[in-house]
This record gives structure tokens, C-alpha cells and sequence, in this order.
């Protein structure tokens, strides 16, 4: 029989009775009606009693309740939703746990309100950002190509770890290398005669020589390629297995591998034309081009990121922030643009002025604002000294602001990366 | 009928016997009318049985209690303060839902407990600030001026959009020509003879002139044009379109925007007097208003603000922290003046030493008390560096104390605007 | 008649049934002897139904509970007390809300568990601290002393509210006058023969002259005189008018007044023994006492802090704050020491060091701790470089720590002192 | 007798009815059975009737409900995890409590959702941290050896006061004795010849000595071998007394005592084969082990770490942190590197540029990221400010990160040894 409404109100409203984990709440069904037809209640409500008996838990014969199990605090909020129509968020409860809450009630989330919404919004975001993206190939396939690809992914087998353990030591032998081939006790003189570069051996040459250069020792160059094999088979590796190449060739740290192999190759083949690149320096413009394919070189330290949790999660947090990242930048930009105009206009007369032109207080303003104060650009009219205050006080606030933020997204990313592993 | 009280106390009381939200609730009726009379349950106690059930949401038969249908938990608060006499907010409820519960039950929020006031309270100022404040035109408001106003706001069409990228274009040309202007390769020189200034073209007179002087290239000078004529036109049509006049006047941004055009028309007015700005450039008193109009120039990067929800952000956090501002301000001006004079009488009779007055040395206290220490000004006595110790650690602490307010505000600003949009 | 117990359980306990602010509570007798004797509770449960009928807020006839009119959600924590023996804060309550339900119950708040002690009592600190100690004398009392006594403390009144603004002006008028006075521009050159100073007038004099020093201009001093008469005449007036000559003489803000004024008197006392303070500057001894004179002058700024609230909220949160700064001061010392001896040893050996001894490593290291970074001593061998390297890391880490607990205090100092006006 | 569902529900489960508290709670037994089965909930839930109302606190006759003794509030959790299989922490509770009650329900807290586990397994953790390990003799063991050691750690008598007291004066003593004997006014020139060091008294030999070194005037050796006695006796003694004395030669402030007294005792050993320190600073290699030995005696600073709670806390802090700590430690070398790397390569080539090899680039790197910013190493040319910028932003980016992590763990570090004194 139909449950009978022990109410009298002023409406000729019927009334559900719930129990919702052994708390009884009463509801208008008026109310429910003006919320959401899909939601779990309302679709509830449009049932005869029969079919509510059976799509609730239980009906509680004495009080002619329905039972419903879920926990009766998290319904609370639910409740408030179908009484004044605002859905806020308990500030106590696990925002996962509420999400489960929502789906549960077939509430859609998106009826929350402004004021709770950030907190739920970002939490649930990260969690997407953090859970590995890439599906992995079933455990059961059993091909030698899968085999590979687990391999080099860590299996967890002997072989795999030495395997994770040679590659780190490769990457770190290849910046030692780079970095000790820049100290002058480790170079050899180099002269450069034409087209060619050969090595100076007595140092007579070496005293009143001037088309002299200094190079890391030749033994630097053979640790050098010994590593760039290694980075070349492992990335020809890897490609091969992969079993979505596209996906693989945009990835962040592939694209990493990638320019860290390439500078060497272009060398190799613009030797295999006959151009040596040590010698194209005395061109103007090839000089930048050797430049970048130097430094280029350092990009292989970042081939480290694949091991490292540290930087895994740095990575996160900054993308997680990319709006706060966003907007710090451009703040800090229009700041240091209306700053260093400002301060070149009052200091551009005086004598031996570094501010010489707009862009060279640019550098001032961006170490200013950042509190860092080299030292080497530094106003010394009262007006000058006035507006670098006004700069270094708002450099102070400016990189605070965000960086709460981003700190906040940083906690939540490594609390996530922690309990997964 | 009445209902009866089923309660044996000490006093004679009559007790409210309530339900909220399926919990039971009772109160002394004395304890109810010891609050304000104007609250909606005191208003109830004053009723008869028969106008109280049409006031209420529902009247439970078995129970006799009156049924109201509102969250059990948020009630608790205003039992508590019934009871008590003291309004407390619970910690994991969002301030905007107790806000309401509030004014549900009539209770102002003044009653509120010190200690719980200043988080709801700011919740609350946060709110309106963020809010916009300027009256929409209604969109039925078919006429030509207020369709102009909605298509120089962005009313979300083609021509709109391209009218804000024409805009943020025109200010982002203008500081680049400014920029760019300011760099030597990009100047020529100029000869000043009497009231007249003119191009030099051969190298000769350039080399043993006296009077030169280097201006930005012409091109640079009709880029400024075309941008002033734009920024003006925009101006004036938005200034025309305006619903609200004396509003639009004294509107922030729209103040921005007349500072960013009127030097130029100044310039060009002074020239129609027959005076050239650059060669006022003589007299002592007239460079400083040359630099004033110059230095004024840069103010239209801050016309970007109408445009970055990250500049806006920042602008809002600011005007809600303008109490911890003043604060931070005030006690770092005094500690700026204590430390400096000390720091002026322990190193003025050194050799050599920057500290020739106390104004000199207000330039060291602050570039020392926000750690950004150029190093131009360091003291060399014992116990100037003593001093130099203390003002460094007062720095750290007056800087980090009122930073952590400002930045809850930025937060909150942040959310609240990430939501709206 | 007696409670019959419903309940058939294990041991014989005869149970309580509560009702407080309509839940239920059922709680054994042994669990409530089980805690002190003195709580509100144990003498309840040891009296007899019609006593108990008296203490609590009603009797509840058909289910037979004790009614107490209080929170349910609150009592909760007061219930798992009773049956776990531990005391626990409800985090999302307002500490003071607590501590009157605790005090409601005469439950003492010292067995409150260590995890939730902290919060509990530090907030309870602060509120103390910030609440005025001074006892007001009664606005009753309208003998003349108390009127003037409170006139001078600001009692709304205009003539009140302008001897504030006057004491104010004439705090800021000696100031500025003190830094304009340290301006060369604003100094006139006097000629000390033996014991007598007198101002040159001609400039030949001035050329050739080498005993002479630049003094502020005599106006200075007739503003600096007006000054200090005034602060003399309201420090006496307040002294007269006080009801506590001891509790004022030790007041943080009378000594400051005091400080402020008393080197005037000695110079002007010295002068009456025939002594000119200016030409004792002679004696090697007497300079050391004449700049401490003039230095004491600037602590006139800190009279300013018993009109500005921001300077109170500091000066509280420093008090508040006492421990943290003990232990940041302890272990910034320590490493100060550390590295400095660690770095005096590895860089004393290099030429033109700065480094000659410890104590002047100290400077360094404190510059270096606070990534103030003057630039002045800088390490140049490569030990020395790492040791600076872990110094700067621990200068972050040691600052960034204990600041956290301060600015927490801050805002809460902060927060009590907004809602108090 | 078994109690009767009074449940119609669409499956044939039978339904527990429990009353937590006071509050009604009823649980299918098929979910019960579906969690762990050790579980308090599922042992009773496989008892017949009266097995269970001994297990239970009591059995409530007309409602039929088995009662528990706990909290409602609390066990909400439990069953929102019996419900739906997740065991979220409700964050308003205080962690500890929230084990304990895990622990009465016999609910393993590995359940735990990842979301919730995080800040709950911090807070444990951080419990253990702080504990002390080290376990105490019995009070009742008044054996000598127990005596002694209970006076050195501080018994609170008046000689084990005075006895702490005195170990801290040594310390004290010794380092401002090291600290004094750096200052050259304190120091007397010593000849050397040959093996034989002897102090120089006549002014003559000091003007025209070359081979004269100034040492710290003889007392201070005086003073440092009284400290160095009381070390001995006091380590001695410590060590003799000590319960376990493996366990006191891995302790960190043990080793650190012997670290300070070590280096004096090789000096003696050195000087009894006939070999004086101070001259072996003519060998090269010697050199280093002079210095070494030198450097070693500021340790003994750290010996104070064993009476400041100050230290303490920032021990365990930096204990507990140690994850963070490699994050950042990790995350920063390999900033420092990359962007060393990329400015030795723009700036190598610039005249007079200290950036001469990428080590020496480390140190800039080094003073930029932290924001020190000494100014002894600048960036000239355009990219390498480019460079600076990017590593000047990361680095405040990459400190900002894990400190508030570390901060966290601080603050409950600090709040723990706190409540523990
Ligand atoms: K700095
Ligand atoms: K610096």
C-alpha cells in the first residue's frame, strides 16, 4: 500500500520518509521535483511503492521508512541540496569520497555551488593528471616485442634493473664528461690552420700562437660517443617496441632523448661533407650554429627525469599550474616592462649608467623583483631609488601570490605520487 | 490543541519540541525569548498552536513536534546559540551556506563570536568585491548605443572579438615601439640650434658636435600616432556609449586610458604654441616635465589589465588587503627610519662611506630589509654590521607576517573568479 | 522511582540514559567513576533520580533520559572522553566554543590529549595576550586626575582626539626634523676652538679651515627643543594622572617615552656644568657617549607605536611568537658560528681576503644565511664555495621554519585585534 | 532468541542492527561479509544471539539493537566503509583518535583510500619520530653505575644541574676561545725553523721575518686543554655509565663528541713522535691535514645540540623530511647543472668572464637559484640574462615546492616535543 503522509502542513505536499543509515529524514517530494529529473530521488519519487521497496535497501516497517545505506552525514549535504537548491561541500569530507556520494545519488556535480566548487574541481583534476595515461599492454601477451617493452620499463627482473641502473650511469657519465671537458687543466691547445684543426703538442707553438684554441681532451670525445651508442640503441629500442609509435615520438621524455642523440649526428654528418665544426667558428652567423648544438648537449641531463620521482613530480605541479604559472608571468612581465621604462627615463642621463635603453633595465628589473640584486645595475637618483622600491616591494608580493597556489597543487601531486608507489 | 509539554523541570518552563531534518530538537521557550525578538523562532514562540503549524514546514502527529525542513547539522549552530547565548560557525561548513541557514532563521549575523566572525566575515567582503559592480544595461535594450557598448565589452561575435584583439594589438605595438625606441642602434641623432631640432645626416657634424642628442628613429613616432589616434577613437566611442558617465570617469581602467593619450595631446598642443618639447629640454625646470610626459608613456601597459583575469586578480587581491597593506607598509616605514638613522650616526665619520645622510640611508634599509642587497651600500663598522643584522631579521619578519593574509586573500579572490568565469 | 536499567549486558553496570539537545546517550556508570570525581557527570550519576531531576534541564518522560540542554554534535567528544578515557578537540569547532562546553561539563581541559593540546592552548594564550591588562578605572569616577587620565588615553571627545593628532604631529614633525637635519644641504659648518663652537660665516675661513664640522642648521634645534617640551609636559601629565605610578613606569610604552626625552636633559645638563656636548667629541672616550646620545633620538619613531595598531599586532606577535624566536635565534646562531669558522679556515690563507678572522666571517654569514647577499665577502677557493653552498641551503631552511608558527600566530594576534575594534 | 529483520528488501539478507552510541545503525550482513573477515564486525557477525550480547556492550531490549559503547560520530566512517568498501578519515578528527578507533574495530588502516592515507600515515610516523627509542634503565636500579648515569642525563638534582650547567660553559668557553683566537689583536708572531716554532719578541726580527706566522696568544691553548680535559672525563664517564655502549657509539651526538675531541689527540700523538702540526705547514699535503684537523674543532659546537629543544626539533624535522629533502636536493643539482651548462656556453667566450669552466658556473648557479645573488659572477650578454632569468624563476620555484612540505612536518614536530615537556 502507499506509505501515508503523517503531515499536516499548509501545501497538500505528500512527504518521503527516508532512512538514510538509520537517520530518518523527511522530504517534500515538491522539492525533489524541482531539482533534476535523472536524479536517483526524483526518479524515486515517480515510482508506485511497490518498485520504491524494491530500489531502496529496505523498508523499515514500523516508522514506513525507506532505507537507504549510506552513510548519513554525507547524505546531509544532499539533503540541504533539495531543500534550498544549493549544493555545498562538507569541508571535513574526502572530496573523492563526496564525488562517489554524488555519482551515488546521481547528482550531477556541476550543480554545486561557486564557493565549494574550486577545492572538489582541482582535487578531482589532479587525480586525472596524476593516474598513468598510457594503457599498458596486457600482462598475458606474451610476444618477444612485449617482452622487450616491459624490460625497458622495468620488470622488476635481475636484468631489467641493471638495464634501468646502466642507463642513469650513461646519462651521468655523459654530463661528468661535458662538464669536466669545460675545465682548462683538461683541454689540450687546438690550432686551427684552414679547414683544419690539429693538435699543439710543443709549447713553443703554443706560446706565440694565435689562432689557438683550447678543447676538452681528446679522451672526453671517446666517452662521449661510447655514450651517444648507448642513447642511439636504447631510443631505436624503445621505438621499436613501443606499441603506439605516435604516441611515443610526442612524448615529453622521448622528444628529451631525442635532442639529446641529435647534435651529435649533425656533427658526424656535416664532418662526412667534408666540414669540420670546430673550424666553421671563424664563421659569423656557423659559430652560432656550433653554439646551440653545444649546448644542446646539456638537454641529456633531463633523460634523468625518467628515474626520478623529484622531478616527475615537479613536472606535475607545474603543469597542474599552468594557469597560476600563467598569470604570475604575465604579471611579472607587465612589471618589469613598466618598472624598467620607468627607471631608464629617470636614470638614462647619468654618467656611466647601465641603463642605457629600455631592454638592459629589463635584466634590472627581473633580478630586482626577484629580490636576487647582483649588484651590477643599480639607480642612483632618489626619483631611480623610489621606483625600485616600488619594484622590489611588488616583486616580493607578485611571486608570492601564485606560488601559494602552485605550492598547494605541488603538496597534493606528491601526496598522490607518494601512495601510489 | 496546545501541545503538552512532556518535560518534568526544575522551572516551570514550556519547551518547543522541534524537528529539523528528522532530528529532534528542544528548547525553553525562555531560552528563545532571551535572544532578540525579531528572530523567526522567537516570532514562532509567540504564535498559537494553529498558527504555528501553518508557519512551519509540517506538524509530526505521534511526536507533536513541529517539522522544519532544513539541515539537522547547520541547526546545531543555532541551537547552540540559544542555548548558549553565543553564535559559533562550524569550521567545515562553506561561510556562504551558513550565510544563508542565517538568514533562513532571521538571526543577524552580528551576533556572531569574535572569534569566528573574521573568516566569515572576509568570506563575505571577498563575495560582494569580486562581484561586478557596474549595472548591465538590460539585453532587451535594443538601441545603437547600448549595442555599442556590449560589442566594445565583447559581446562574444566575430567583429567584438576581433575589436578586443585589435585593442590588446594596438597597447602591445605602442610599448614595443616604446621599448624598441629606447635602444641606440635604433635612434639617430639629432642637433638642437635654438628653438629648433633637427636630423643629422653626415657623420662629420656628428662627430664634433656638442649639442647632439639621440631621439628614436621617425618611424617610431608614427607608430605612436597611429596607436594614440586608435586609443582616442576607442576612448571617446566607449566614453559616448556609457550608460552611466560620471561611473565611467572615475572607473580605474578608463582613468588608466586617459593618462596613456593626453601627454601626447599635450605635446601637441605646447607645438601649436610654437614650442617644441624636445628643445624645452634647455631649461632647468621644463626637463622635468618632459620627463614627467615621457615617463607617463609607459602607464598604457596597464591597460592590458582590462584584458588578463591574472592582472585583475592580482589588482582585487590588493583592494581587499588594503588593511594588511597599510600595516606591512607602516611598520616597515618605521623600521625603514629607526634603523637607518642608527645606521647613519654608527658610519657617517667612516672614509669613503655611502651614508652621507639618514635619506641616503633609508635606500639601504630597504634594499637590506627586503633582502634584495645590491651590495652599493654596506656598512663597515661593528656595529653598523650589528645594526645591518637586525634590520635583516626585522625584514624577514615584517615582510613574511602580513604576506600570509594577503596571499589567504589572493586565494580566495582567485577561486572566486576562476568560478564566475 | 529509580531508572530501571533496559539494558542486559556483561558486567552488571547500571547504565545513564541522556538525552543532550535530543540525541541519546547511554553511558555506563562504571565508565564515569572511571575519570575524576569532581566533573559534573560523576557527582550526577552518584545522586538520586529526584536529585538528578533538579540538576538536569528536564526529564524525559517516556523514554526516561536525562534532558540536558547543550550541542549533541559537541557532547560527542565529551561521550568518547568518558568511554575511552581520551579527550580529543572536534577540529572544525571554534576553540573557545569548546573550552565552554568543557567548562559546562567541569571537565578540567589539562587531560586533553598532546595531538590536540597545541591548537587548543595556544589559542587560548593569544586570546589573553591580546585582551587589554590594564585595569580601566570606572567611568564613574569623575574626579579631575581620572578625567584627564582619560583625555590623554583618547576618550572620543574633540579636544581628546586633538592632543592625540598634536602628539602624533609632534612625534613625526621631530622626526623628520632629525633626517632632514643629516643633509648636507641643511648643515652649516662650525669652527671648535678649545671648549668653543662657533658657526663660520665667511668662506674664506671655511676653505682653509680643518677643524671643521658640519652641524644641522640652527632651526633644527629650536623644532627639536619645541619637541621635547612637549613630550616632557605629556610624559609628566601622564605620570600625575595615572592610577599606577609602578605599572606605568614599567610600561614598554612609557619607557620608549622616556628614552626619548632623557638625552636632551643630559646635554643640557652637561652644558649647564659648563660642558659643551659637541666639543667633547675631542675625548676618545666622550665620542663613544655623544653618538649614543644622538642615536637614542631615533627610538622618538617607536612613540608612534601606541597610536598604530599595526605596530601593536607586530609588537604582540613577537611576544607570542617568544619561543619560535628563541629557537630560530639559537639555531641561526649555531650555524652562524659553524660556517663562519668552517670558512675563516679554508679562505684566511688567499690574498686580500676579507676573511682576517672569525668575528668578521660572521658578517658573512649572517648576509649569506638571509640570501641577503651583499656581495662584500664573498668566498673565491672551492672549499670555501661549497661551505658557503650548504650555508645559503640552511639560511633557507632555518629561516623558512620557524616563520611558518610566527605568521600563524600573527594571524591570529591579527584576527583578535580586528574584531576587538 | 535470534533477533527478526524487520526489513523487507529485495534480497534475502539478513540485517544487523546495531545502536552506536545512541544512534541506529543497521548493516546487511553480505556487506559486512565482504570486507577482511578478522574484523571485530564480521567475528560478531558470525556469533549466534547470545554470543554476540556478550561481545557487545549491551543488548537494547525494544529496539532490538546490540550497542556499542563508541562514538556515532566516528563509527560513521566504519560503516560509510562497510557500505561502500572505502575507508575514507573524515578530516575534522583528530588522526590519532581516528586509529584508535580503527584499531577497536579491528579494521586494518592499510583499507585506507590513497586520498585520506597521506596526512594520517605523516601524522603517525611523525609519532614514532619523536618518541624517544632509547629505552630507559629502571628507576629502581640504584646501582653506582645507574646513579651516574642518570646524574648525566640530568636526574634533576642540584649537582646534575650544575654538572649539565658546567658541560655547557665548556662548550661555550671553548668555541668563543676557538672564535677570540682568530683575531689578530689577540694573536703573537711565531718564527719558524726548521721543525722549531718559537714565538717572536723583539719588533726587529718581526719587520724583516719572512717566515713569520701569527698564532693565538698561548692562553688560549691553555684554556683549550682544560675544555678538552672536561670532554675526555665527561665522555669517559658517559661511556663507561652507558646501558648499552654500541647503542651510545652510533649515536649522532656521541660520534659528535668524539669528533671533538679527537683532533687533539692527534695533534698530541703527532707532537710525542716528535712531529710539530704548526710546521708541518710547510709539506704540501700536510697542509690539508692541519686545516682539517683545525676545521674539525668547530664540531664542538654542535655538542649544545644535546641541551637546545631548539636543535632538536630542527634535527627531527630535517629527519623526517629527508624525502623532500632529495627531492629538492635532487631536483636543484640538476637545475644548477643544466643552467650552468647553458650559460658557460653563451658566456665562455666574453672578455674577463669569471665563467671559465662549467664547475665554476655551479657557483653562480648556486647563489641565483637561492636568490642570494653576491654579484660576483654576472651574466654580460643577452642570453646569458636569458638563461639567468629562467634559472633565477626556477630556483625560487623549486625552493618555494618542498619547504612547505617541510614546514608541515615542522610544525607537528615542534607541537609534539611541545606537549611532550
Ligand atoms: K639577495
Ligand atoms: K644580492
Amino acid at each position: 500500500e502507499e506509505p501515508k503522509p503523517d503531515l499536516v502542513s499548509g501545501a497538500g505536499d505528500t512527504v518521503l520518509k527516508f532512512n538514510v543509515g538509520g537517520t530518518s529524514f523527511r522530504l517534500r517530494i515538491s522539492s525533489i521535483f524541482a531539482r533534476s529529473g535523472e536524479e536517483k530521488l526524483s526518479t524515486f519519487a515517480q515510482m508506485s511503492h511497490e518498485q520504491r521497496i524494491l530500489q531502496c535497501d529496505a523498508y523499515l516497517m514500523p516508522q514506513e521508512e525507506y532505507y537507504f545505506e549510506r552513510s548519513s552525514i554525507l547524505f546531509d549535504s544532499i539533503f540541504k541540496y533539495y531543500v534550498s537548491g544549493q549544493l555545498h561541500r562538507p569541508l571535513d569530507v574526502c572530496p573523492q569520497e563526496f564525488s562517489c556520494e554524488l555519482s551515488y545519488w546521481k547528482i550531477n556535480d556541476c550543480v554545486m555551488s561557486n564557493c565549494c566548487w574550486r577545492g572538489y574541481n582541482m582535487s578531482a583534476s589532479l587525480e586525472e593528471l596524476v593516474a598513468p595515461k598510457e594503457k599498458k599492454i596486457e600482462l598475458h601477451d606474451r610476444s618477444l616485442r612485449s617482452r622487450i617493452h616491459q624490460f625497458c620499463e622495468g620488470d622488476g627482473s635481475l636484468f631489467s634493473t641493471l638495464f634501468t641502473f646502466g642507463s642513469i650511469s650513461f646519462v651521468l657519465i655523459s654530463v661528468i664528461g661535458l662538464v669536466l671537458g669545460s675545465i682548462h687543466e683538461l683541454q689540450v691547445p687546438i690550432r686551427k690552420t684552414g679547414g683544419k684543426a690539429e693538435r699543439i703538442l710543443d709549447n713553443i707553438t703554443l706560446l706565440n700562437g694565435t689562432d689557438v684554441i683550447w678543447e676538452p681532451h681528446p679522451v672526453f670525445s671517446y666517452v662521449e660517443t661510447t655514450c651517444i651508442i648507448w642513447f642511439t640503441v636504447e631510443f631505436i629500442v624503445r621505438l621499436t617496441v613501443t606499441p603506439s609509435r605516435v604516441q611515443f615520438l610526442t612524448g615529453i621524455m622521448n622528444i628529451v632523448d631525442m635532442i639529446a642523440i641529435i647534435p651529435f649526428y649533425l656533427e658526424v654528418g656535416l664532418a662526412l661533407f667534408g666540414i669540420d665544426v670546430a673550424s666553421l667558428s671563424d664563421i659569423k652567423g656557423a659559430l652560432l650554429v656550433v653554439r646551440v648544438l653545444r649546448v644542446l648537449r646539456v638537454v641529456r641531463i633531463l633523460k634523468l627525469g625518467r628515474y626520478s620521482s623529484g622531478m616527475r613530480t615537479f613536472a606535475l605541479t607545474l603543469k597542474s599550474s599552468a594557469r597560476q604559472l600563467g598569470m604570475m608571468g604575465m604579471v611579472l612581465s607587465t612589471g618589469v616592462v613598466f618598472f624598467s621604462t620607468l627607471l631608464y627615463f629617470v636614470e638614462k642621463d647619468e654618467k656611466d649608467t647601465p641603463f642605457t635603453s629600455i631592454p638592459a633595465a629589463f635584466w634590472w628589473a627581473i633580478v630586482t623583483m626577484t629580490t636576487v640584486g647582483y649588484g651590477d645595475y643599480v639607480p642612483v637618483t632618489v626619483p631611480g631609488k623610489l621606483i625600485a622600491s616600488g619594484a622590489i616591494i611588488s616583486g616580493v608580493l607578485v611571486l608570492a601570490l601564485p606560488i601559494t597556489i602552485i605550492v598547494d597543487n605541488f603538496m597534493k601531486v606528491s601526496g598522490n605520487i607518494d601512495t601510489q608507489e
